[in-house]
């Protein structure tokens, strides 16, 4: 017989990220929804940025208890923030959390960022596996950043999304903006703008004059409508994008299927 | 003054892949198009399957020329799929290509996959830099693979696509099932099933008895409409989904604007 749960069962809060188990913005998120559930953590155990939807199949992955939160169960993953999601789920959990937090990211990942973003695909991930999750960035890269803010609202959406369950796929990705929590003026809800870098690799000669090249670049908004993650952070609101890993570009794939059919 | 493009120039053709530069199936991909355009390879020293989005900020990236393919300029790069895309169009082009082809992976890249997948990142990756792009794989993951029937697809798509401009984002995922070209039924152009991996990691201890894990899983489709690329490719189909990177998901948008703009 199934185990049956009670209406006072916690809910299980899985929390990952893709900075770091050491870093200070997990540990604002845990201590941002500690009284929500009970919360395990498994997270990378060194930063895993921009590594987007990575998983690692060459080879194997280790994982360790930490005692980096208080009362809370923690692990660090040699692996990637998707690897983390996945073996928390079957290794770590034996069980889909009830909801799956990632973050909250030291900078931003609006517009073209969530792409790239280890913190929005670990979220994805658990998505694509049923289980509602939401990633949180402050627009602040920094080691010293002030999470009140994002906190706070951390606290807000996953109190309401663990009362309301609106899709088993729900997929938020949270960006926060880096100004003092009563100066932000409330939640919008938004599409991803088209915002992107405009790469340029930076050349250097290593000390035996063997060339390497550095990624930089420019961020650039080609994006000016107003229901936008870009235009929303700027104008001091939390942003919230839902999304999706359903790719598939439905309105293109309407103009050609008769065009591409008849080439085979 | 810029440089007049005249009619009879050949098209510029980028091609990558994620199995890395030495893979039969970058090779074949060569082939197959080697009469539509110039070609320029930049692809990964090594082989980056699984590495989905990620892109490498954390350290420097290495490109060297290889002289791999008759008469066709070459790199391998240090960096993942994406990198090499944007260090292409950086440093070795100098421009946007026309097009970009990634591939031919050996396994397939439908559904879920495309998410993980190397060879659809950097795909995608070029559309987001407004060029449109096919990211090929082929279902056999073997290095001795039978590419004729995916090289003759590759050679129709990639003729056709030069010919008609859809769209400066275009990004097309094209698998091609593992049979005899001649028994290929043709193109269908489709949606991304839903069918994923359901993992299961694989413990071990090592010889000094300290646990580690392999990523498993099967592959479980759990999606039956025949609009599919699953549906396709089981039915001898060349399965065409075109995608984008546009994750917003605007139903459940609509859905969440009213709820979460009251909690702030």
């Amino acid at each position: 017989m199934a185990k049956k749960t009670t209406k006072k069962e916690k809910p299980v809060i899985l929390i990952t990220n893709d900075d770091g188990v050491t870093a200070p913005g997990i540990k604002a998120l845990v201590e941002a929804v500690a009284h929500l559930g009970k919360i395990v953590v498994v997270a990378p155990d060194k930063p895993q940025s921009g590594m987007g939807h990575a998983i690692t199949i060459g080879h194997p992955l280790r994982m360790h208890a930490v005692h980096l939160f208080d009362g809370v169960e923690a692990y660090q993953c040699s692996g990637t923030p998707v690897d983390c999601v996945k073996l928390a789920v079957d290794k770590v959990l034996h069980r889909k959390p009830d909801i799956c937090l990632s973050g909250i990211n030291h900078g931003a990942n609006h517009s073209i960022n969530v792409i790239y973003s280890g913190t929005m695909s670990a979220a994805l991930e658990a998505a694509i596996e049923s289980i509602p999750s939401i990633g949180f960035s402050l627009l602040d890269y920094s080691i010293e950043a002030d999470f009140t803010g994002a906190k706070q609202y951390a606290a807000i959406l996953v109190e309401h999304l663990l009362k309301k369950k609106y899709d088993k796929h729900l997929c938020l990705n949270v960006n926060i903006p880096a100004i003092k929590a009563e100066l932000i003026k409330g939640i919008k809800v938004c599409k991803q703008a088209y915002a992107k870098y405009e790469e340029k690799f930076e050349e250097r000669k290593d000390p035996h004059g063997k060339q390497y090249y550095w990624l930089t670049g420019d961020f650039v908004n080609f994006d000016t409508s107003k229901d936008t993650d870009e235009w929303a952070l700027k104008h001091n609101y939390v942003s919230v994008v839902p999304v999706q890993f359903d790719l598939t570009n439905y309105a293109l794939r309407q103009k050609l299927i008769s065009p591409l059919t008849k080439l085979s």
